[in-house]
Parts: structure tokens; sequence; C-alpha cells
């Protein structure tokens, strides 16, 4: 299988985030790359290449041109504005605070734009966001021309993204981008299943009102687990879409079996909808040792994930997203593409 | 003048907010009241008396039930989850994300009745706003009882706090609660003029749909200043509530002759109004030296303030807010009391 890799997600390594109360070093590291990158290579999967350069476009295709307008120069203003650190926003706009205008300040604007203080921005952000995004396109590109399946090697991830805010580590939906370029380049139905243990938020929040991108995803139970304000069972879409997303809000301490018998049902329904093309928001937090996670997925699981979704037999792009148990990432991810491979 | 005083404030010291991009020691600290308690004492004001306890029901006037509840235990659901330092929210609800559904989870509950990482919850912090809230409504039935004025040294502020979102070091919202109470207790129109730095944005919020409140506020424009999402001059009030919220944005660096012009507005607007009695959200953030506000008052402006609020000549409950420059911050809250007092 094909990696799609850039050394340039290395420009981006916040320092910190609001979690538990407190501000820790980011879960969220290049070393996480690196770790997938080195597994990639290890076991053989297959080439590894560059991105190449997509441009502004496809950026805006899922996101409002006045958000990637911010993002771009979110570093820039945050400086102007004499800080030389990390940038975090510090209040943000809920329930009847406005949204009908953007705050002229950086610090209002990081506001609006976001909706956590887990997207630091730093001076390489930019150049590592909208990387990350090539990398995701490229595979896109490859799936496109005839690969069976690639793997785009994202990071930073883009799955809480949504069309115009970010939160926990997300700052352009990579999995949506990838997704609306399938569409534009003549696909006629996507599907997305993400199995990272965040629900997508931001991927669901993009295409909840349309019929052309088919939402599933597998996740902690938002009940009890961060994004908490989405997720839930009964969003099945709306409008147009009401029909094509599907949540599976799974409790704490959920294991290999009760976990792939919603992957089944999620599997289940993906070929009812019959999609061109398959692509897989790829987070390994589900793994029994990650350090803000709560299911209990072992190495092994990972290769029958792989499988199940092989079996679907549809053109594939895997899309890296979350997993901070950082000396077993790689041996996750590549696990799945292994039993993709094997499937 | 009666002032009420509570030493049960100094419970609540959060240790930290986050601000510029960090976490910073809180602005707010148990300091500030006693800095303008011991100007209180030294230019001899007046009695300084306790609280009494109004219980629950005057908070639920303007709060909603759950959210009261979720104040009154949430240190006992964050320690309970592992933790033993102060409560920070991480992420909140905002645009299409649910509002529908209350978390389970207390991290989710932090950021569903949040809209900032500004309100540490400590061990303490029930007590001391409760508490809060009592001074305002003690020095609310002393003018409810005829006194010419009162003033209500609370602390923790207020005047962020919505209906049901803490936020910028507010959690109950001392002055809505109290201008309600004037009405349960007979009033007819009550007008609240809030000369804070910053907007008032839970006041607003809490009564922008009625005309028995009027609500005008004189603040750092939010297009460049907290709490960015609200206290714009286009905010009049809806329903009801239509043309009975007045803001004053006013740009950084507006000193005296600037303020006092919008003041006499504001002070026409309320003499229009007639209301039966007066409540000031008494912040003096305005001050030149103030560490986090860009308005350049002096102290002698704050006796000035004081003057023409007395002009209005109506029964006035005075509700401390904020004000960070401590050293200075007695001096210009008792100013202004003082102000009022030869006015």
């Amino acid at each position: 299988m094909l990696t799609i890799y850039s050394d340039t997600h290395r420009l981006h390594h916040g320092k910190a985030e609001l979690i538990d109360g407190t501000l820790k070093p980011c879960f969220e590291m290049p070393r996480r790359a690196d770790m997938v990158l080195g597994r990639v290579r290890e076991v053989g999967l297959g080439d590894i290449v560059p991105p190449r350069d997509f441009g502004r476009h496809p950026l805006t295709r899922v996101h409002t041109e006045r958000y990637v307008h911010f993002l771009e120069h979110a570093w820039q203003d945050w400086t102007a504005s004499g800080r030389d650190y990390d940038a975090l926003p510090l209040v943000w706009p809920v329930r009847d605070l406005r949204l009908d205008r953007v705050p002229r300040d950086i610090d209002g604007r990081l506001g609006f734009f976001s909706f956590d203080a887990g997207v630091p921005i730093t001076a390489g952000t930019w150049q590592a966001i909208t990387d990350s995004a090539n990398v995701a396109l490229t595979g896109q590109a490859a799936v496109t021309g005839g690969a069976r399946a690639a793997f785009a090697l994202c990071r930073p991830p883009g799955h809480h993204a949504a069309a115009e805010y970010m939160g926990g580590y997300c700052y352009l939906n990579n999995a949506a981008i990838a997704a609306q370029a399938f569409l534009d380049d003549g696909a006629g139905r996507v599907s997305i299943l993400d199995v990272d243990y965040h629900h997508g938020n931001g991927t669901q929040s993009i295409f909840y009102h349309r019929r052309d991108v088919q939402f599933l995803s597998l996740h902690g139970d938002p009940d009890v687990e961060y994004p908490y304000f989405l997720g839930f069972a009964d969003e099945t879409g709306a409008g147009e879409g009401e029909g094509y997303n599907h949540n599976y809000p799974l409790p704490h301490g959920t294991a290999w079996p009760d976990y792939a018998a919603a992957l089944d049902n999620a599997c289940a329904r993906i070929a009812a909808y019959g999609p061109d093309v398959l692509v897989i928001s790829l987070g390994v937090d589900t793994f029994e040792h990650d350090p803000i996670s709560q299911f209990r997925l072992r190495n092994a699981d990972y290769l029958e994930i792989g499988r199940r979704i092989a079996r679907l037999g549809r053109p594939t792009l895997f899309v890296m997203e979350g997993g901070y148990a950082v000396e077993d990432i790689g041996i996750n991810a590549v696990n799945v593409l292994m039993g993709f491979e094997a499937g």
C-alpha cells in the first residue's frame, strides 16, 4: 500500500493543551507520526511518497473562506499583538452570544473559530496543516487513479474540525477534504468510517445535511467522553442527509467483542449504501493503553479491523487521526493496513 | 452608606485562569475585597454588616435550577472523578454542537455551563458565590426597606454569568439576582447601570427580552475586548424588551471626557425610563493602571461617576464587580460611593 507522508508535520508542535483543568504538554506530538512512519518502513508496507500541493481550493470546499483565512494569518496576528508563544483561545461564543460578526481582535477570533483550547497555533501550524491536507489529497488522487488503497499519514489530525471551527488537535478536516475531492473527481457516493476513539464531530457537522457522503463513527459515549456535545445515536442526519449519519457511542471499557459487533453493523450499513469509495478516519486511541481514552482494544484487534474494512471491497483511503499511546501507535495503525492488505 | 460584606469570599481563591494563551494566576483574588473593605473603614463610609441568608429561591429567579444544581455539586463531582485541584472546563458547545442534553461527565457539564476557562471551581466556591449573592440581596433588602443607598461588597463578581453559564470570574449574577428581588418585592421598574470595563453580557442576556429591567453598559468595545461576542451598540433588546438595552462600547484609551459623555447619555436614558430603583454594577477596571483593561480613568473621576449617579435621585444599590489594580481598587470603588454621598 502506498503511504503519503511529509516531514512538514514537525513544524507543528504545540506546547500545551487545556485538559483536566490544567495545561498539559500536548498529547498530539510529532513523535506520533515518526512512530507510524517507522512501522510502515519496518514492515515494508510499500512506497512512501511526499504530497503534491493542491492549493487552497480543496480546503474551501468544506471549510469557509474566512476560517481558512483566519488559520493562515492567526500566528502573525497573534505575535503582532505582542505574544511570542503558542496561541490559545480564551472565550467561546456559546448559546445566545453572537455569531453574526467576527471580532477584530485576534483573541476574539481565536474563540470565534474554535470550540476548545486543545488547538495551539504555532509559527509552523499553517504549513503543517496545509501539508497534512495535501497528504490526504495526494492519497485521494492515488485512489481515484486506480489504487486499491492508500495511507495518508496525516498530522495534525482533522476529524474534530468543522466548517469553521477547530478543536481537539484538529484544524483542517483532512478526511472531509479528501471525501469532497473524491466527489469533485466524479465519485457519486463516499462513505467515511471513523474508528477514532473520539467522535468525529467535525466530519459529521460538515456532511450532516448531505446524502452524497455517508458518515459512520464508533467512539466513546459523548455522555462521558470528549467532545461531549455531539456523537449520540439519535443524530441520524437532517434534511436531505436524514438517514446518512450513524453514530455508535460505546461505553468506557469496550473491548473487542462489543467493538466488533458495532463495526459489523457499520460495515453492513456501508455495504447497503454502496459507496464508490471509502474513507477511513484511522484513529487508534481505542487501544487498551491509550493515556486519554477508555477502550480496551489490543494490538491484534487492529488487524481484524483492517480485514473487515477490506471485505467491503471498495477503493479505500486511510487518513491518520488520533492515537496517543505513542509506543504502540505505529503497530496499531499499520496493523489495520496490514489486515486490510491481507483481507 | 451601609456596606454589606462577608468574609466567606475568602473561601474562593482560584489558582489560575486561561488568558493570553496560558494559565495565569487569577486576577480575581481575595485581596481585592480586602482592599475595598479597608478603604470603606478608612473613610468611615458607614456601618458594615454581614449578609442574611436568602436561600436558594432568589438564585433560581434568574438562573436555571439545573445550573444552580451544577454549581452546588461541581466540586464534589470533580473530586469524585479523581482530581484534587481547581476545576476548569475544557470544551464548549458552540454553534451546531448540542445543547439539548446535559452530559453526565463532570468535564462535559463544566463546558455545558460555561463560556470560558476563567471560572475555576474550588472547594469553597459554592459557599463564596452563594454568600456573595446574599450580600447583594441584603443590600437590596436595605434599599427596599428605605435606605437611600447600600453597597454590596460582593466577591466573586457576577455580571458575566447568564441564566445558565458562568465565565469571566462570575458564577451567580449578583446584580441580576438583586434586580429581580427588587421586582419581586414590589418595584415596577429597575435600571441596571454597568460601569465595569467589560460588557455585562450575563446581565444583558438575562433581561434581554424584558421591559421591567432596563440594562445599560459602558465598556471596552467587544470588537477588541473580552467578552468579544456581546456588548455591541446594535443590541437594543428583543421582543417586549426591545428598546430597553443600551450598550456603549468605547475604544481602547478612553479617558474621562469621552467616558463622561457616554455616562451622561446613559443617565439621561435612565431618567427617561424612570426606574423605581437603580442597581449599579460597580467595576473599577476602567482605571488607568488596571492590568487587563485599556481605559484611562483616574482616581478622581470615580468621585464624579458617583455624583452623576446620585443626580438621578433614585434608591440605589451598588454591587461590586471587577477591578484588578488591587492597590487602587478600594480608593476607586469607595470614591464612587463618596461621590454619590456628596452628590
